[in-house]
């Protein structure tokens, strides 16, 4: 008969501070749902089967510690477990890991939601600006905000300073690169972020606007930083990466004493796989609010309902909800709702985000008549002051 | 009428050079799947609808071009699109926003296989070591090679480094952390490291095997090189990093001059999802195969298929076509399949691998009769020499 239990209880010291997520699965009845919590918490601590795993603290507190799984539809439960704060080891790819990284290989598991609370917020220094310190940035202090993609991709700088430029003459608040646009010799970084802020601050200048252009920064992870400072340097107003690309750390970094001091807008590129599948992957709510929010992101990019890609108004809720609630001293960052956005939708943009929203418009700037600026004047324009 | 085409034709110098991504997805008739095919291409280069796509270089070079879709099953289709090579801006961020960034979002399309061909290849340094440079370093020619993870959580590190040497003794080629294992108040990075190190190589000295510790690096990423140094210094035989978590650029990090020069071994932690569905997301071939090779790691661990997850052979052989088959002047890298395997089943893993392969057994290691140490050894002698 083998022998179980080789691994000794020995004293795992914890605060006893706790943080708990929320996990959605597949379980025929509240036994095999009970089990299923218990795999979870298991795989996502010890990794070891319950009887392999050593009794005392590393048991009773390194183990996710698992509510009771309550049933949302037939055969559909959710569960809380909860970790302690000691697993996170402090660290952004921490949380990340002790929520879902191996979990994330099996089959019709979902995290729905964090509950952090101000411990966990406090580990990380957090949104700089958040709502209030870009609307200040921005001097709009009440209305919805609206912003663009600048593109394409194979364009020269001059020609895309000139589109950024008649943008901000139009009145668009937030004139961001396009994700596919890096450092490639079409436009080398530099270039365009010389050539863009440029045109941006003209056109402030000429309007007495406030519009900021906001360079992409994905791109090798070693000098990540050395790019944000130049963008700053070249008076770039805020800073896009991908997170679904570069690690949410990434944001964390520019948020942090180390980055320039810009306010950072979070990508969804890479992203859209965990939450395709309502029963798989990590929810809206976690994905486009909880991690960038945490990670210290000033707005949270992501693909509204009603565009061109499958997201529900549910989902968005999902996202304002973890955006906005209270967390720790954070600050409520922006939701950038974009993916085949119109300028006939705003007033039903407007009603659901509220006015603490920035409505991404792209493709649909480059379609109406008397061109770019004139365009881009009407949809801000659409937005009452 | 709305004025189209507002943007206008520019030159964009390319040199010729394309690399090719296979896209499966969902379409009634061949006229539909072109349409999505196109749609898929221009989504992921400029991001703009055909109609306002500028003509001329724009339109013909930087836009995908689009094969002929094939279709595989009744409604489901296949269709290589091909970008220029600038598209990546020389970058592995660049390359796999090209790939799937935004289409990540959008329902029923997987990424089946990357046709990266040379040019793609060297615009990274590669692999260091390879199957062969691994073999070389634990002095391990033909055989299969067998590892394991160390666990669990809140153990301090004299009971890891207790039960690493353990292993080593059983000789276990590869003793990894458990992705777990951060910088736990428990076990801080240092402190463990050097613990394990120095357990592992009183072992070696015991044994006269070449048996390794590698710990796991994923944490903050602005000190993801000081962490890769000091385990370094302290003795360590590779590095793991959670690429789901860190960005594969980290392993690129990890790989180049930059680091310390010891193989890297890349953990799937938080990927699952990317997989799980079979119509979305990546394909195991890709996200454990291709990008982790191309990005520099010596070793691909991933789920296999038998064990606690739902990876099927095919899965795997994927996998392993893409870890092997030839790419520029790159080394063909290691599987190291886990999840729930069982020395019961090394005869139908190396049937199924055959010897270039980690065999990683961990839970079960802490199951047999006689301790840790005599499983291992079991263990290790099930292998063939």
């Amino acid at each position: 008969m083998a022998s179980n239990n080789t691994l000794p209880p020995v004293p795992a010291p914890v605060s006893g501070l706790r943080f708990s997520v929320h996990y959605e699965f597949s379980a025929e009845n509240l036994d095999v749902a009970r089990q299923v919590a218990l795999e979870i918490a298991l795989e996502q601590s010890v990794e070891l089967p319950e009887n392999l795993t050593p009794r005392g603290d590393i048991r009773d507190e390194i183990v996710g510690r698992c509510g009771d799984p309550q049933e949302l539809s037939a055969g559909r439960w959710r569960v809380a477990i909860s970790y302690p704060i000691e697993a996170i080891s402090a660290s952004l790819p921490g949380l990340i890991s002790t929520v879902f990284a191996n979990t994330s290989m099996k089959a019709a598991i979902r995290v729905a939601a964090l509950e952090t609370g101000p411990e966990v917020a406090r580990l990380f220094p957090g949104p700089r600006f958040g709502t209030e310190g870009l609307r200040q940035r921005l001097a709009a202090e009440t209305r919805p905000l609206v912003g663009t993609a600048l593109k394409p991709m194979g364009y020269p700088p001059v020609e895309l300073a000139r589109i950024a430029g008649a943008f901000a003459r139009g009145g668009l608040d937030v004139i961001k690169d396009d994700h596919n646009l890096m450092d490639q010799p079409f436009a080398p970084f530099r270039e365009r972020v010389a050539r863009c802020t440029e045109a941006v601050q003209q056109a402030n200048a000429q309007t007495g606007g406030h519009s900021i252009y906001v360079p992409h920064l994905s791109g090798p992870i070693e000098s990540l930083l050395e790019r944000a400072h130049l963008a700053s340097e070249l008076g770039a107003g805020g800073l896009e990466i991908m997170p679904g690309v570069m690690g949410y750390d990434s944001i964390r970094l520019l948020a942090s004493e180390q980055g320039p001091g810009l306010p950072v807008f979070s990508h969804p590129g890479m992203l859209g796989t965990y939450t395709l599948h309502p029963q798989q992957g990590l929810s809206h709510r976690v994905i486009y609010g909880s991690f960038p929010r945490l990670a210290g992101a000033d707005v949270s990019i992501f693909t509204g309902f009603g565009g061109r890609f499958p997201t529900t108004e549910a989902d968005c809720q999902g996202i304002l909800d973890a955006i906005r609630e209270p967390l720790g001293s954070y600050p409520s960052i922006l939701p950038m709702p974009g993916g085949g956005m119109t300028t006939a939708r705003i007033p039903e943009m407007t009603r659901f985000y509220g006015a603490d929203v920035i409505l991404l418009i792209s493709g649909d700037l480059f379609r109406g008549e008397g061109g770019i600026e004139a365009t881009a004047r009407r949809f801000r324009q659409a937005v009452a002051d």
